[in-house]
């Protein structure tokens, strides 16, 4: 079954009021935004990854999903697969420095034993106050489309990690990824819709206008890539379909002034339109990366 | 690492206040009681048990954490791993039927996808409200320790489930526990502490008397027993050990009115003593399940 489809199903279940008919990253719940995320061995990071940065995407991953909210980090749970010694301690080490990092107390959690040679699978969720918490939903036609950061950075990284040569800039994008807190609490008061880039720019901003009932357009002259990705590999869309970033993608006036660049905007209709310049490109095959069986 | 391990490291991290020093089966935030369980194929789950009462476990694994701090359910959220049609079918058939007996409503969650042939790990998060809360820790010298139910049925069910013969009953008692909310309800504004039995009885009891910073003594000739359970196996020790039980243990005075079977008591000291009557029984070598590498 697609994710999709799941969702679908799942949609006709009694939902909670705080659930947003699911279809957002986060949840609310007694004045808390709340979001989990699952990262798997073998999909979501490489069994070769270090367990310190393991523990930092787990929770990172979590916390961009409370920028895009712009929430004040409150605390998290982990449910944790016991393993070797060695993983555990390197991962306690990570967590540790995260959490530090992030300023985010532990709420509590549940660790379990897997059955031999079984991958990792982790589990953070995490809790966020304050929030002024734009919908996925909330875009108008017209409005700008706007991302913080830099795009294709942490795509670029992960063919590093697998073995390509390139710079240490774009291998530490892909293991240590920033969750935008800080832009989420400047950006989200005035921001129609906000989300966080997980799947790839061109797919999560799609998600958004669909979500939105809207069209969106990007162009991909527009779109910020690094110093180190343009002398790299260069190429806006490749950066623009890969995943991982962690940047907030949301939808605000064009006349805005925010800690972002401006890639495009929202009309009437539906579907997504790429663009360079002036001139029409057309949609790659894959727009990202979607959980398929 | 073991959990002990793990935990005594995480305990040195900063805590949220409402972790409870990550002392307690839930933790407190925004006016709920929150608490976490994952369940991992062929650990806490057979690969051939069917989807629906996979999913049902997993509700009533965390709903029962619930019921021990008399909490009522507000919501769950759900991590779950996307695998084949059929199971997947199976197992939203089982989520819609256990939401609805235990009204609750679903919060959100994340899907992931797993590598080939991996085992599937599971993960709800549960919240509750207007919970009288009792600790884990909060048992006092002269108290009696109390349990609802019956203790033993899953552990016979498993073995049942395993190939062995045996009534239905008690199979039905692993496939579907029954989290005691309606129990915990009554009992909790009068507990001193609490807990819910899901890895042995003993190791449970012994578990909250170290909490508690006192010696608990548990007469095996008190441990409730169904009839399905003494005409099949009859053996109290081995009930007493045995784990996926998901009745509530309580302390509280030895004169009170509650809907549950007062099985032994609380004395200044520490450590585990079981008796049958009058006569001392010497500890088994396992009290329960433990969490090991």
């Amino acid at each position: 079954m697609t994710e999709d489809d799941f969702l679908g199903r799942l949609r006709t279940f009694p939902l909670h009021p705080g659930a947003q008919g699911l279809r957002d990253d986060t949840a609310i719940i007694g004045g808390h935004v709340v979001t989990t995320d699952t990262l798997v061995e073998g999909v979501h990071f490489l069994p070769t990854d270090a367990p310190e940065d393991v523990a930092w995407k787990l929770v990172a991953t979590n916390l961009s999903d409370l920028a895009a909210k712009g929430a004040v980090p409150a605390g998290i749970l982990l449910n944790y697969p016991l393993g070797d010694d060695a993983f555990d301690a390197g991962f306690l080490r990570g967590l540790a420095e995260a959490l530090a990092t992030f300023d985010t107390p532990l709420l509590g959690g549940d660790t379990v034993t897997l059955p031999c040679a079984a991958p990792r699978i982790l589990t953070v969720t995490a809790f966020g106050t304050d929030a002024a918490a734009p919908p996925r939903s909330g875009a108008r036609a017209g409005d700008a489309l706007w991302v913080t950061g830099t795009i294709g950075d942490a795509g670029a990284g992960l063919a590093i990690a697998l073995g390509a040569d390139g710079p240490a800039a774009l291998l530490a994008a892909y293991r240590r990824p920033q969750p935008r807190l800080a832009e989420g609490r400047i950006i989200a008061p005035r921001a129609r819709a906000m989300m966080d880039v997980s799947d790839g720019l061109l797919l999560d901003a799609q998600r958004m206008a669909a979500a939105s009932g809207l069209a969106v357009t990007i162009d991909l002259a527009r779109v910020p890539l690094s110093h180190a990705y343009r002398a790299h590999a260069g190429d806006a869309l490749a950066a623009a379909t890969a995943g991982d970033d962690y940047e907030l993608l949301f939808a605000a006036p064009a006349d805005g002034d925010f800690p972002a660049t401006r890639i495009g905007g929202f009309a009437p209709g539906a579907g997504l339109t790429l663009t360079r310049g002036d001139v029409a490109v057309p949609l790659p095959a894959s727009l990202g990366y979607a959980h398929a069986r």
